[in-house]
């Protein structure tokens, strides 16, 4: 189908200073876990988008010089003319398909641990991180603040060699640009701090000293968060913020404003995760600054729309659409609207599972919705493309959860016969409930996108409402192969990973002891008193909490981790998630387990604190060292409900017998029978998906159960083991 | 000086199975980052400690297949025929020196969240991690379990191949064998769970076929946790552990046994840190086994002194010292023994700095007694030798803390005329209230070390007891170079990371509000009734607190952070830190942050809670999310006494008037000043004690004031760029 004009506009080319983008689609610096060490990684990532439709393409924050060192999160970094030679090959894939790429020169003073380099930063002031909060940088004096500027002309020059066609001064997310800018960092009192003019210097010499070193074959770009949220202390639009475009604009310093709002410790007001923000959200701020500046202006905020994305440009707000999550989750989403192929976009959910594993540090960035993201290379994997089955037998999906949908889905796209059965009504598996915690309804994208995706497909059967199969039924359904995808489901006698064993007392066959299943899925009552045991740490327990408390019950938690869904740190949803928390009057009780609980006409939940995040201990120390039990208290809770989210099991009895009755197998002409996803070993929804979806790509090898290696990029001493670009490491 | 004959027994070689290990200094299995990703790294850190005298040296945990997956952390890894390259380097370095090399064959099971690989892993039952809380594992049947042995044997060819002598099955710290050993772990009902004899199945066949595979050439060792301190619930010494031991014993199954205790959650109890364990706390256990077992055995804790040494020969403790912290802090410390060298052992101080970078995942381990550590191969340096001088002329070093005391230590070796001239009157520093805190008495041991060497080194004259120094004294003092190192103090108007501003009503100068520095050195008075505002996170707000409980005082600790002492999380001190707290009745006030401080005859502390570790924001959002003071409220704390821990500042003033007066250095014939350590940027001690180094060894470069380039170990796109082992980074 051919593209709907109203489209155009977003196909429309645009001046950026020296260089033409080809259409206003254009990846925002971010993190990917490749940096400049994995070079392969990082090429085709960026490539694919590329290839994908995307303009203009960017690295993530990328070091200036060892002295700016983020390890143990890893960034890209063009400290040498080996980052030159690795980054490089980014940009020739980028240039492949004719788009830009942007490299984004970060220094982040106190924000730059050097845990790598040992190095100590230089900052406008001496103020410890509030984000490392353990380091502190030197307080630059002018010499300190020329040594600074020419770091980033020499790593601009470098970039420039690089092949780099759009190269930024990041001062965003807290960096060392806006440190200067910002009151809340910059407590200097001769020319580079004070006034405003003052304050914006460093940011103007520097952007003026890489004008003048590359600006004749590069664009000039910043990144500015134009809006700290720090109030009068920081940096606030229609104050300094604006002032400051004013400024630079008068200099005519940028080709391309990159504009969004935040500070480091909080950025997910930047990349405001789905439960707490809409898509867009950054709108008014970014609006305000396309009124004043000159060149060209993007913002990002998860858009996904393509209807959206014309009303940015159309109504002023814009005039280039920023995306980092979006084209993540769905590389080829400009090529989507170019061919009309709208119903195949991949659309972001918001969760920020990629971001979480920059916040981690290490390892590659993951897409719940994109299983392919970072696999390109490694293996081979392209997100449009999917080999032939070189055999296209029958395939039986049992469950149409997260990782059977994806599974059935590829199979399909590989032109294997087959058929999804699901017992519930409807695909979704554990999604039909977790797509109805508060402010989780995007995330039921990870069911509408695959249900759209399997209807169009020709190779996919799919029967809902089917019930549970059971052995019998499926040895007997006539398939050539046999995938079991039945999920796990929350354990109903209180098994947790922090006493391993049970809970005493805990029986969700009872009516006041409940799973977070029972309640959504199934309607069970609950009680005015709740107290949810939260022993997974993520979503789950602060999601069902708010739930209940939404219908006006008392809830508290108790986890016996330090806070209250630690792993929504990661995921930047944690500050807005215990802000909620505190307005909705949800007791905490963190660092604690329980002991038992007393069933009777009032629940009691006899809760004791541990040392530390989830450890028990029972046994004295025979060193001298303090008791185990020292300073040990119990917290007795009383309730009329129970919520149990204090661990997960696999539904692992269906696949059991099939394996246990393999000597049937062949009479009935099964070949192969494969457990995948939560009901193989319960994990993250975007783990789930790539299992599924693993398992189709590698259907014909010789145990696709297991994976097939990957390529590690990594020196191997003496020998130069690099194979070429998008050779597969299967 | 010859070696004293009361150590010789230290020095006689030892038979493990068919290798002869030289003498009985044997470096246990310890993390420092490089994995097999950095085989240079790998091979000179390793071989370092050969050369240094240990006759055995092992890899850190190396993991056996992709499956068992570490990432974000480092392990080393044994997966294919790059891995066996890599990993050879390491080996053939250690051989170089007549040493044995070790492997320690590692599969975590739940423990390896797989961050990487994105594969499930497989274990005795299906109980998420208490240490991951969000990894479950796939629970093994039989054909799993094969699997998993042959995974082991597989690794322990590739072992063999790559030149290891000792290959290990690694069980201790909660381990894929000790979780088939635990009841913790395993709840099985099949032949590989329920009795003794079931659950040591998995460890016994694995070691047999390991054995079977490679025993003929290579030592088999296993690492033992021979009580993981759970009690009942787990696996202790006089039940399952020793009967474990017998039953390997009777099979004739190990060469070699590594005994610890505790587990992975709380592995502190093994590598236990100064401020709770003395040296060789794990005799008790240790010994139990070396009563049964008929092959050698070796254990560890922390022994540096060689009396303590010879004792654990000679009592029947164990047959080899095992050794991580004391062959970090000095690699040649069997050689120091050897030479009669004994003063000259650079003693572990306990810190577990090393540890820390482990927990943190990523970087390069750090020792703060070692500089050199991990710096062998990258930057080129040797613990032990010096490049001379090329023109030794005259230094004064001003400040005599940690970074001074090492960069005078280290121009003195190399031969320059070096003056340290220290104010008080003895040398340390900031250590000299450090060490005072409870438990850190070792830690003086920062101080001790680098007196003795300062005392021999006739380049070196110290001078104590001089009081400040001025800009004046100097530059009259006659010096071709300055280095200055005069430190830092912890801030007297509470300026903090959280607010990046002061306190309000914070003000050491007034009698009821101090320093940590006041309190010790000074001797400032303190009321019964006292506040800590903890900014720092480490180990100062907790050490002050404790040492106050310990005087009768009622104290209260205020920190940003959501646990007291963010950092000793990764030092493994916080467990019992915590418990500490608990039972010295120390009230805890996480998650908070001070207005201001009320002062009075009363003082009055109002703390506000944070909706997440440090952040604060006083700006309400414009995008419809809770507004940014949800929940928020005062707790009013009323006190005699505050004490402020809220930032540390540097002492900047002396060097920035030297180099506000450059013009008259020409006169004075001073060649160049610099400034190092804290009173450059307020740091980790390691990382003071490491600037000083630094620049010592590169004092003649064109400007020392700043780190040369390292070796970066990383693959360049069709480069083979290795340079040889040992090359300097220069």
């Amino acid at each position: 189908m051919p593209r709907d004009p109203k489209y155009d506009c977003l196909f429309e080319p645009i001046q950026l200073g020296p260089k033409t983008m080809r259409n206003r689609f254009y990846q925002v610096p971010h993190c990917n876990g490749a940096g400049s060490e994995k070079p392969g990684a990082q090429a085709a990532f960026r490539g694919m988008k590329a290839e994908g439709g995307w303009g203009g393409i960017c690295t993530e924050y990328c070091s200036i010089h060892p002295e700016s060192d983020d390890t143990h999160r890893v960034s890209a970094r063009i400290w040498d003319e080996g980052d030159v030679i690795n980054l490089g090959h980014m940009c020739d894939e980028i240039h492949k398909w004719g788009s830009l790429a942007g490299i984004e020169m970060w220094y982040g003073g106190p924000h730059a641990p050097g845990m790598e380099s040992r190095a100590a930063t230089r900052a406008p002031s001496q103020i410890a991180s509030e984000f490392e909060y353990l380091t502190y940088p030197h307080e630059a004096d002018e010499d300190d603040i020329r040594d600074l500027i020419q770091m980033y002309v020499d790593a601009a020059l470098r970039a420039e060699r690089a092949g780099f066609d759009i190269i930024y001064v990041y001062g965003a997310h807290s960096y060392l640009p806006l440190q200067f800018l910002s009151k809340f960092y910059n407590k200097r009192t001769d020319k580079y701090g004070g006034s405003l003019e003052n304050r914006a210097r460093f940011w103007i010499e520097t952007l003026a000293a890489v004008k003048q070193a590359v600006g004749q074959n590069c664009a000039i770009a910043t990144r500015l968060a134009i809006d700290t949220l720090y109030g009068a202390d920081g940096l606030e639009v229609g104050d300094d913020g604006l002032k400051f475009v004013e400024l630079v604009t008068k200099e005519g310093l940028v080709d391309l404003w990159d504009v969004n709002i935040g500070d480091i410790a909080e950025w997910g007001e930047d990349a405001g995760p789905s439960r707490f923000y809409k898509a867009n959200h950054q709108k008014p701020w970014v609006k305000d600054v396309k009124s004043i500046a000159k060149a060209p202006v993007l913002g990002v905020g998860r858009v996904t729309s393509p209807d959206d994305m014309v009303q940015i440009l159309a109504s002023g707000q814009a005039d280039i659409i920023g995306a980092a999550r979006s084209s993540i989750a769905d590389p080829f989403l400009p090529n989507k609207i170019d061919e009309g192929r709208l119903e195949d976009i991949r659309e972001c959910i918001g969760c920020n599972m990629c971001i979480s594993r920059w916040e981690i540090g290490g390892p590659p960035m993951i897409c719940t919705q994109n299983a392919t993201s970072m696999e390109e290379y490694r293996r081979g994997w392209h997100p449009e493309k999917f080999a032939p089955a070189k055999d296209p037998c029958s395939v039986l999906v049992v469950g149409g959860g997260p990782s059977g949908m994806e599974c059935a889905r590829v199979l399909g796209e590989r032109g294997f016969d087959v058929h999804l059965r699901e017992a519930a009504d409807e695909l979704g598996g554990c999604m039909r409930y977790v797509q109805r915690f508060p402010g989780l309804a995007e995330w039921g994208r990870v069911t509408s996108y695959r249900q759209t995706q399997l209807d169009k497909l020709k190779t996919v059967e799919v029967h809902t409402g089917v019930g549970s199969m059971s052995a019998d039924d499926i040895l007997s359904y006539g398939a050539d192969r046999v995938v079991v995808a039945v999920g796990s489901h929350w354990s109903t006698d209180g098994l947790s990973g922090v006493t391993h064993s049970t809970t005493p007392g805990a029986d969700a066959a009872q009516p006041q002891i409940c799973t977070p299943e029972q309640i959504i899925l199934e309607g069970k009552e609950v009680g005015d008193r709740v107290v949810v045991i939260d022993g997974d740490g993520y979503f789950t327990g602060a999601s069902i909490a708010e739930y209940l408390a939404d219908q006006g019950k008392q809830v508290s938690i108790v986890t016996q981790l330090s806070t209250v869904g630690t792993y929504t740190h990661f995921t930047l949803e944690a500050p807005n998630l215990h802000r909620m928390l505190h307005a909705k009057k949800i007791a905490e009780y963190c660092g604690h387990w329980v002991e038992a609980i007393e069933p009777g006409n009032e629940i009691k939940v006899r809760a004791y604190n541990l040392s530390r995040d989830g450890y028990l201990r029972t046994t004295e120390p025979r060193t001298g060292a303090l008791p185990r039990t020292a300073g040990t208290h119990i917290e007795e809770l009383t309730c009329d409900t129970v919520v149990l989210v204090t661990g997960r099991v696999s539904n692992h009895e269906l696949f059991r017998e099939l394996k246990s009755r393999k000597a049937e197998w062949a009479k009935e002409e099964i070949d192969a029978a494969f457990h995948i996803g939560d009901c193989y070993a319960p994990r993250m929804i975007a783990d789930a998906i790539f299992d599924g979806h693993r398992l189709a790509r590698e259907f014909e090898c010789d145990n696709p159960q297991f994976p097939l290696p990957f390529i590690r990029e990594r020196q191997v001493w003496g020998h130069d083991t690099y194979p070429a670009l998008g050779a597969n490491g299967g």
